[in-house]
């Protein structure tokens, strides 16, 4: 399992990241400061960290924005949501494929959270 | 990143469907016409549509519905849906064994819509 | 697809789990007793026995709790049930590397019920 320095710390029973094979399976990740564990203030900036906190985990692995091969986004409000996913995914992708994508709106998150993005990479082993 | 022709377009900051090694990763398909991107008119015909865009896109990498290793259903009615899902599976797998499968009902999906399907498929290059 | 003998046995259109490569993907499974078919009686009875329906077909390819390298753990209460999944988790991997996990409230489940948990598993070929 990874623990990358600098990255969030889970506070539970789970990883943040896993590699196997030429594959990096990182956990759904929220809009957490690494530092203070506090979730971000504003739904943009959330939903932007969270990206971040994921991208800087596969980045200890070597794998950047342009190889996730997978992510799952859960929001809790489709309508207000979506389109902020899509302005943050633009800027952080900058021109790079976009990954497929699942998007859906659920009941909850924990921590009354508003968005949760769950990453797969492909980052073969050199 | 996948393109394949024939396929729906996607409108928004995702691919339709990602090589990585031997697996074929496919985005959330749902029951949009390839050509008018409008949605299928009835519920059954949404589902099946959705399906089948799933395999349209798998089949443009060498992969079949039977290579389906993981599929994800994400219904908006548990009751009503899942029945028509299952109907919609005997139909297409056609007697090819069943992927695993993960069906939970979410509380909606974009543009309103009743169903979406994720898969994975395990598709070796030769 | 894999069917291990004492397994739950699939009641529709999905099987428990499949190899492909050096990944196993195990189905969303439930706290269904495999010799009944009945859900356990409890919550944390019904989210343990979810896990080990899990555990016991990932084993069935030599698959441990420690190899997994990705779960989905779908609730339908995240205030009441994620503080058992954690309990349950503890128990189980016995101080094994937890993996990454994603968790999510959703609005209802097959059954109504109220766990389901999805894993991925790397077990090389030997």
């Amino acid at each position: 399992m990874l623990a990358p320095a600098g990255a969030i710390r889970p506070t539970g029973t789970w990883s943040l990241a896993a590699r196997a094979g030429d594959f990096v399976y990182v956990a759904g990740m929220r809009g957490i400061e690494p530092v203070s564990g506090a979730l971000a203030d504003g739904e943009e900036a959330r939903i932007r960290l969270a990206f971040r906190n994921m991208a800087q985990i596969a980045a200890s692995e070597g794998a950047a924005l342009a190889d996730a091969v997978r992510i799952v986004c859960y929001v809790t409000d489709m309508a207000r949501l979506r389109p902020l996913v899509n302005k943050v995914q633009e800027e952080l992708w900058a021109g790079a494929p976009f990954p497929p994508r699942t998007i859906v709106e659920v009941a909850a998150l924990n921590q009354d959270d508003i968005f949760e993005v769950e990453g797969t990479f492909y980052a073969p082993r050199r």
